[in-house]
């Protein structure tokens, strides 16, 4: 079933923000981010490493945190205002979702909580500003990611998920379907604009599958591969680079030292207009996957970062071995 | 002084829309948007052409009119509902801005304004939807351009244009003031979260510098100008490829056969959060208005499109010999 | 065994020239090279088809001729001059070797010959000259291949065939070899002055793995992939993108409506000087095949188009199960 | 006159090989190529620094000395073998060409001679062989100059100069002259298979106007300018990016510290087949200096480096004040 964006939601959500990673070995991952992906250190503790993306003025997108266990932390998103926290805590309250007031170090005023499916989110209303880097073109490394964009994780019920946050405004841009039904298998959401912020597919979850950097282009892609081939983690790449029907991302996924995976993409296009229809693609349809590429490998479907202490369930539709075979992609 | 963007504006503004060109050969001018800058006819009349960016599911971004005179009838943004358009009405009325509705084919509810510096203005609230070619890859001509993205307005008084348009919710990004003083040459305001919808820059005004379409990237950049030069119209490039200081955008400046213009450029940056200021460039500091590239011509400095029976006054702010020296970037 | 370039070679050879390729669909190949790969149509009959690079002075680098099995008919090398054909006929009747002259339209003075292996090569001094498209840049399509580049040749003796044209003055820029040994299991040869005109790899032979095209730069080859894809041809790629070890070579593989394979590369090095010795790769190392890329598919292992009439032998060398597997890189 | 090529030099050029440029400051200069241009530091001493192109095999290609003046020491070719350096020292005593051997550290039999319009020359056979870098994309700063690619040279007599290279075997590729007539303005000759190895244009001269750096791509071009920009030489840059119609380049040009004027260029062709005629371009053909592009400053022009103790002649044809301003392209 289609879900349907709220008109007038309760807070307002503005992006996709930053994300958590619980990481075993802080300087293997530290260094992995920085030096094989690009990112920028900001700040760094002997528990915490704090990066962003080269074009950023926020303090952090990614949070590397020193732990026993590869997890991710949480996932977190940004509202306009102070006034939209508590706005949501008030909603959130009202609806019985679980939440918390969290303090974070160069954050502004936290929520955490479970969305409908179990995953962990984080709102923040804003966070210590520091320079964009973007004309310190002497600085760029690899594919040089821009900003975080998005994130793509696994859920059980990808129509609830999808309800939830259309309720807080997202919008569908994209989404794919049972043959002949409006039963959802995956949902592009967006809130600033363009192709996605937030997407849910069908399998094992809460899980997130990947985070997702902006790069510049074409040449910045073949130029992140070629570091990560040079850096020794050719074999990290699960997937790309290759082009995919939905959303149109050209795109290359790289798993970090503790096999989080992030994902390296250009080519969003505009979603503004009201007018403008989501995009339906049929799960027959294997052109949604990917326009181009070579079959992503089975762990790029199977492997996923779970959230702590959160149990994964079983998803409630179930791929016959025939669209799996088609899902995989492995002919 | 910089202005203040309105928290609760009168309606939404939401992006540019579209432009509609007066121009003195019809044929000539689409074969040069279509076949030299890679624009998409959607449809054609003895007297219009209505073009659009490949990704774009808008009926046009472009329009082109067979005219005696070569001129920019309007400048064209969209508002998000319907009830904008009314509330828009209802707000001009009150300020007692020159406004009226208007019917349109292939667009929404329409309603044209002149804004506090005479520039002629339109908003709609949609458009007809068209297929977006953005996987088209095989029928992309020179630099792909994928949508159009922002106006750079000349004008006489660049703080009322500033403040005027601030009122309706735009937020500067970035802007140019006299050393030591807030003294507006130049602002930089957006509306879709990133860099800039609306330029406004000193001079003798209003007129349209030019309207920009975003190309994907570099090498996009750089075939553009190879097909421009291979139609014959490497002459008419009169400013690029170079790199802004201000906004990072990598661009190419081409006149069209009237002598229009049109800015191909990539490399937006994001701008959504509200704890970010804007960036502050001295008129001073040669690296704001390029990082690199060989000095703008004369033509690009002084040349722009006026709106019909508008007349241009001289501007507000005068340069001194030494800073339209610099201003002209001519050593 | 390594090799010896003959000082002085009985003839000049130049370059790797022109493929002739037997084709069931004359029409099918012709737009498949045409409209997907971007060739040229230099001329056509009803039987054959002339194709050339964007850049190419010559007639053809590609001829595809109607016939009742997908077959390839000939590969091509050029020699310096007339004189050259003269010295070759000489050559190849004192060692013993078949050949004949022929008369084919727009080439100049041609012989046909069997090489050590098998092959079935065609050399000539000239061709008819037809205008370098490489500044219409308006023309251009997909990947915009510039020029034939080199030829991938399997054969089941790989020492013989390296043996065989170092003696013609080839020279080995590259070379894979089993661990600790100088068994060759694949050698790159070139005559140009850069990484390779003619490879052989190990495995049933004589057969033509693929002919390559040099297309401008990864942007490019993307842009290849995307026409590739938008043309419906996105599951003939059977390797790629990906970055070789061997020759640095950024690749992108497609088969052709008969399954003849064609690859789009960039990013040879220059490889003129005497004192540099050829790169060694053992084979057991897993970077030679790909620095990074997605396993290539079992079919770009196996699948090759075979000479006319000629018999397809065993290899001499045999993988063990555990080299295979590491071979096909399929892990 | 057109040249003719010797089909028998004297000796086997083979290549550009290296440039030693007298600078003022040591290590301004070696920071300049090194963290602005991008090329390799093999080895330095208190007077000397020897750098090399990413993908070379070679020791060195460009060598900067201390000196308390700005000259081009040398040009550098490469030959074949040791005996083409004994075969060159027999033909230039033959023809009273001045000329000595030279030791020179790193390199193989080095003669160093004075061609036939005073340009200084030195020929070497082989030098130390060092590992390639082009594989080391993590290491990669800037436009990632690959190699050495070609010289152009500023003379008072292109037909002598012409002439006199055409005798070792060099061949014209491309050639300016006067409308209607063969007397030549400018020459581009090679040697290795492509559009050029040495250039020759007219003016005051000997003088080498710039040595030439082969970069991959378009994309690369950008990130040049990009980091020349952001390490504040954004006003170096005295040409570019534009695209040459001679020759087809796309090209960036940039002054060193010294003002000795690096070209970073992409897009040669190939040149090897006999048949193939060389491109003339008429003086008054205003595409032969480029399709596209901004107009080059007069510092471009008029400015180039000299060679110790050489002294610089007035050309002998003179542009009279309407081709000059052609010339120029500045209109």
């Amino acid at each position: 079933m289609l879900p349907t964006t709220s008109e007038s939601p309760p807070f307002t959500l503005t992006r996709a923000s930053h994300v958590a990673l619980a990481v075993t070995d802080l300087q293997k991952s530290r260094d992995f981010y920085r030096d094989v992906i690009g990112l920028v250190v900001t700040a760094e503790t002997d528990d915490v490493v704090y990066l962003r993306g080269l074009e950023e003025a926020v303090h952090h997108s990614l949070v590397l945190e020193r732990a026993n266990e590869a997890r991710v932390q949480t996932v977190g998103f940004r509202v306009r205002r102070d006034a939209d926290i508590v706005a949501a805590e008030r909603y959130f309250t009202e609806r019985g979702v679980w939440h918390r007031r969290l303090e974070k170090p160069h954050q502004g005023p936290t929520l955490q909580f479970r969305d409908a499916v179990g995953s962990h989110i984080e709102l923040t209303s804003s966070m210590d500003v520091v320079p964009r880097k973007m004309q310190k073109f002497d600085e760029f490394v690899g594919g040089a990611p821009q900003r975080l964009d998005h994130f793509q994780l696994v859920t059980h019920d990808v129509q609830s998920a999808t309800n939830f946050w259309a309720d807080l405004g997202m919008r569908m841009s994209e989404y794919t379907a049972k043959d002949g039904t409006d039963e959802l298998w995956g949902t592009w959401m967006e809130v600033k604009g363009n192709t996605h912020d937030l997407v849910f597919t069908n399998g094992r979850g809460p899980r997130l599958h990947h985070f997702a950097y902006a790069i510049p282009d074409a040449s910045a892609l073949i130029q992140a591969a070629d570091v990560v081939g040079a850096q020794g983690f050719g074999s990290e790449i699960d997937r790309g680079p290759g082009r995919h029907g939905i959303s149109n991302a050209l795109f290359l996924y790289v798993r970090d030292p503790d096999q989080h995976r992030i994902e390296l993409f250009t080519t969003h296009y505009q979603f503004i207009d009201l007018e403008t229809p989501p995009i339906r693609w049929d799960v027959s349809n294997p052109r949604r996957a990917q326009l181009w590429g070579m079959p992503a490998s089975r762990r790029w479907f199977f492997e996923a970062s779970e959230f702590p202490d959160e149990p994964v369930r079983e998803p409630l539709l179930k791929a016959t071995p025939a669209t799996l075979e088609d899902y995989l992609g492995v002919h």
